[in-house]
């Protein structure tokens, strides 16, 4: 790699090209030769370990990068996915100092454009330029395995901004779970943040869901309920500090049960994390005046919602997006202090050439696959079956 | 009025009963005779000078107390309505020396218990306590027109926290406008506050949205955007303050229009104050990411709401009970700054005894009436027609 | 106790008259028998079961109540110190349904009014009726220790807004320690609250710096860097969770020592409770630009302090009196929880009858004591030195 | 001026070189030829029309630029200092589409580097790589006049982060205030930002004084009051809205006074802008228990300040470094809206060759000077008194 101002490492040789997949028409992903990108001012070069598939990995996969970029781009056909992972940093941008060659890393999704209301205000992830990265209208928004090239490959471009230090003592498979971690504290942030004592129910137990428990109850919450449709799920759940589970298949009034779980006095806060189709107006029923809900799911369908009882109970609803606000800093401060074991959700793991294999357990929920790590850097594969 | 503590003047008579409004069955009101109550600690009594009518004022009258009272309190048989008033300070409760008799006041509307969780954290209009001001279970709320009696009278008890002193440049009539204003001060609050150089769009033109386009206006918000169906209300609009407005019957692409009127950028903030079934995912619309919707109209039926747009966008919605964190106050500050005449959208007045035909009026938006005042203490009928 | 609408229950059965510590002229202070207090609207009696000692409580022995109580109130010659106690509920006041007699509680000091600008907008701490507790100007704030009558006695009544559940997992002793590490929490969330993988010192490891040491960690913060002048205070600190410590009297440059441990970036926030007279410049000069300083000690004298390198570097600070904002529920969460173990800083227990030699221990630091407990309860004389 | 994506309009003619103020040895200013610099990425070249003369240039011309400068910065020799200006968009760097070619601008100061810590918060006055962008090093902060070129000159580069778009209704003049109403602003954002109704002192006369109390006055304060010196400064500041002025010299108790003229409350804001020894004291004094200081002047030497008091009385302190959170995009929107005239305050106006005669005004006052504006644009010398 030799371009001006960019440091490198004999110990950490780069190669021209390496190994990416790509995106051609919908669902059909490619093993490629990519040339090897370059950092530029305020990036690194990343050398990726492992990656963690996401729910929207496999809707973008299937339906191409998300429908607000501005302008309705084309299906991208060389476009590399992948947005969980982490890695080593093994070249320098001009100028880089924040970070060193060597360093492991793991990353958050959204450099914002720094130059937007929003960046200006800290509230990248809703960067009014999102999208905005090609050509003459590139405006330095990134979104890496969105809207820029993504981790399903062995190198990968980072901004500074999208880069969280990993503890020595941290796996990489637990690494590429900080940013999941990450969004569920962000939702906790903008619900709050000061949730010690609070009660916090957490409907649908995914990724999100899962790690939003653990982080509610690293932050003190008390009690923390988890509400889902799978017994292997709450379970886990509980293992993740759920104070209380509640299967919504078998329990007839679900609002009622929490409600009486809190003494009846009704919730803080819900993070709604199921898409569920009457879920918001079953959490606005489930808080106390004043509460609040985090929205973390995508429903499929409009949903009718009772907006007079919004009202009348002062509540506030936020949509999050990503994990704004530095919330990956907090969740691997948290991690590190081995406060929640992120670890337990990572269920399955495959070499990066298995990939399309990986993306089927993750689809179908093979074995109950939770969360499926891809190590770029094994080099046969292997599969660890859920304990 | 002899009572332990409590403070008269005889500048300022006290009878011992007054004329009160009084609710039967539903829409049953009757004139009646009722004694002057006494305040306690921490209450004054009011001599009520005017009084305006509010849209949920007609629906208590027709529906009783809203629902959201605890235990579901029965039809209130000797309860006065009203809450929008304003009057005189004549007899101070044991140890009140914040207001003095003869002072000129108008009210907010709830008095939170100040015990519990959202009282201690100044939300005092998500009281958790909220209409237990009965018997046993009296943990102090109030809400006078509400769940404790109201306005439509010669007198009533206010919590000091209730009221707010009034300029001696603003009428009666004005003054009883302030709690409207204020309603839409604490949605503009709670939105962010800062709102100076930001853009607004307002969605309904009834009382609170046309003072939602004064206050956004007096707070520096640019442009200020006034939606509706009937140009009359715009017009009134455009004389409080909007930069801009829209007639959503003429207008086939009232999204458009309003991204156009922001070139192009979309809104920071909305104020959803039209009930209209598809307004929430318009002005969602409307917005740009990471903008905010304030909720203050309250929809009759559940409406289907794109959750997965707002998660998207990083998009936040508030609804908005009352009139909050003292926002009457900053409205009362404004008014009697004459940032703005609220008094434009005061159309008529009615003596106290005439109140069934001023709830008429209002009902039926007679002669296109907006705010219809009650003059408590008016000795004739008179009936000031919309200019 | 026969009080109108008081509650009590036989199996917690309350004498005519209880033993209490009473102040007379300075430092005089004798057992003495008082009427036990009835308990009012909101309030309940709470039979004392243990007190902590408080640097503050020889204060207020040598000095009389805080000069802050307006109007200059004599020295209050009958009146009972103490308000660091926690206990059992043996009466509710009328209406009081928020607990149940014989639960354990321990306390936070402070009741707002409810009725000021302050207590409105949630900072009750800085209730605009401070000390108005008397006669004609009783306006319901209560500072029990401070204005009204505190711990060192058997009962005392207290507001329900200044009581906290505890969990049947904790000590009494340690449940006296929670107003302490309240107080810390407060400090950090006035601070931002988003503590986790911030860079915190504390600066002064009294007992709200050691406390605020174990918050701070519980709260995520790292690294946490204590500095002090006794290295088995110091220590003490490690074992509550501090990464590093500094001891003030062998190193010549602390602001270079923690600007080393921060990587050269400089810390996030200062907890200042030291009192030292150059702390608030040291603290200054340890941040990094747009840091904080929490002020958590009273120096004896005006310090100098150099207001244009606040002013360039965009510092700000907070004056924290007591322990606002509910952050003693989230205190006691967290040790519910067990983050931390407070009962670290309890060096010496001793009986109530004992109390002028608890204080001695308290005032003198005899055999390096920290927090000296009070145990009401106990029959018999008994010391716990420090382990 | 040909530079890779930079466009340009031939109705807008760019030289290669122009006039320019640079700095040799402390106090010797040198109109010298430069090259007109070229706008990079997220830049814009700005013909400067006008500039206001602050004190901090009278600071940087006798000293250099500030301390803060990372790693102690040598004297700049060929530096030109001057910041508040304001000018027409004559060159957009490749990429930029927020602006267009003969727009008129007003600039702020800092455009932080994006990256850091706080700016990633939102806090870009507090840019952790303040004055990093030479070289290596370039972090990509500017702060013109400060660490990067300035504005007396005829040309300058501005990141569009540093731009606030100029009303057509506002002469140049005016535009040059709009960064010092931004600095008042910023200051009473932080200080609570929703003022309308609260009470404000200002202390000192000076132009963020006189603009402070003309936005406080904006946002709705009550009463609004002005301490200082000069009795022609008070009178100017009732002119902007004070509601009440008090001269310190002929006034023996101010801070009774000051309780006097809030009904014995005390205030809920002060803004510090005389650096007077003992003026934090005095604020403190002024407040109201739970009140803020906005510290916005930088005293030569550090004072006395009594902490505990300001613990006591919970009162927070805000060091105010320039004018962040986009205030003065709030600033300009009032300004454009009429709601003050800011013009008040200048004084006195000179062509660019000139500078050193207008510099020695605004240092020594001469005729009462307050702002002093430089016209690069005017042709020939004229001077514009004090009226």
């Amino acid at each position: 790699m030799r371009a001006e101002g960019v440091k490198t490492d004999p110990n950490y040789p780069i190669p021209e090209t390496m190994k990416a997949w790509v995106l051609g028409d919908p669902d059909q992903l490619t093993l490629a030769d990519k040339p090897v990108p370059t950092p530029k001012k305020a990036e690194v070069l990343v050398r990726i370990d492992a990656v963690a598939i996401c729910a929207t990995d496999l809707e973008i996969i299937h339906k191409g990068p998300p429908a607000q970029i501005q302008g309705g781009l084309p299906f991208n056909k060389n476009f590399t996915p992948g947005h969980e992972y982490m890695g080593t940093v093994v070249a320098l941008g001009p100028g880089v100092d924040e970070y060193r060659i060597g360093q492991r890393v793991t990353v958050e999704i959204h450099a914002g454009c720094g130059q937007c209301k929003r960046c200006r205000e800290g509230m990248y992830t809703a960067c009014h330029n999102y999208g905005l990265n090609y050509g003459d209208r590139d405006k330095g928004h990134r979104a890496n395995g969105f809207t820029t090239d993504g981790g399903f490959a062995e190198y990968a471009v980072n901004n500074i901004n999208t880069l969280v230090p990993v503890a020595d003592t941290m796996s990489d498979e637990e690494a590429t779970l900080v940013v999941t971690a990450g969004t569920a504290m962000y939702g906790l942030t903008e619900l709050g943040g000061l949730v010690a004592g609070e009660s916090v129910a957490v409907l649908g137990p995914g990724p999100i869901g899962l790690l939003g428990v653990a982080v509610a109850k690293a932050l003190g919450a008390q009690p923390v309920i988890l509400t889902g449709t799978r017994d292997n799920r709450l379970e886990m759940g509980l293992e993740l500090g759920a104070d209380h589970v509640i299967n919504v298949r078998k329990e007839s009034d679900v609002v009622g049960k929490v409600r009486e779980l809190t003494g009846g006095k009704g919730l803080d806060y819900v993070v709604e994390c199921s898409g569920a189709p009457d879920a918001i107006n079953e959490a606005a029923r489930m808080l106390n005046r004043g509460g609040k809900i985090c929205l973390a799911a995508f429903p499929h369908e409009p949903t009718p919602i009772d907006v007079a009882y919004l009202v009348r109970n002062n509540i506030y609803l936020y949509g999050i997006r990503g994990e704004g606000k530095s919330a990956t800093h907090r969740a691997e401060a948290f991690m590190a202090q081995k406060r929640f074991d992120a670890t337990k959700i990572h269920t399955h793991t495959f070499p990066l050439q298995d990939l399309p294999t990986a993306l089927k357990y993750a689809r179908e929920r093979i074995e109950d696959a939770i969360k499926v790590v891809v190590k770029t850097r094994s080099t046969e594969a292997h599969r660890i079956a859920a304990e």
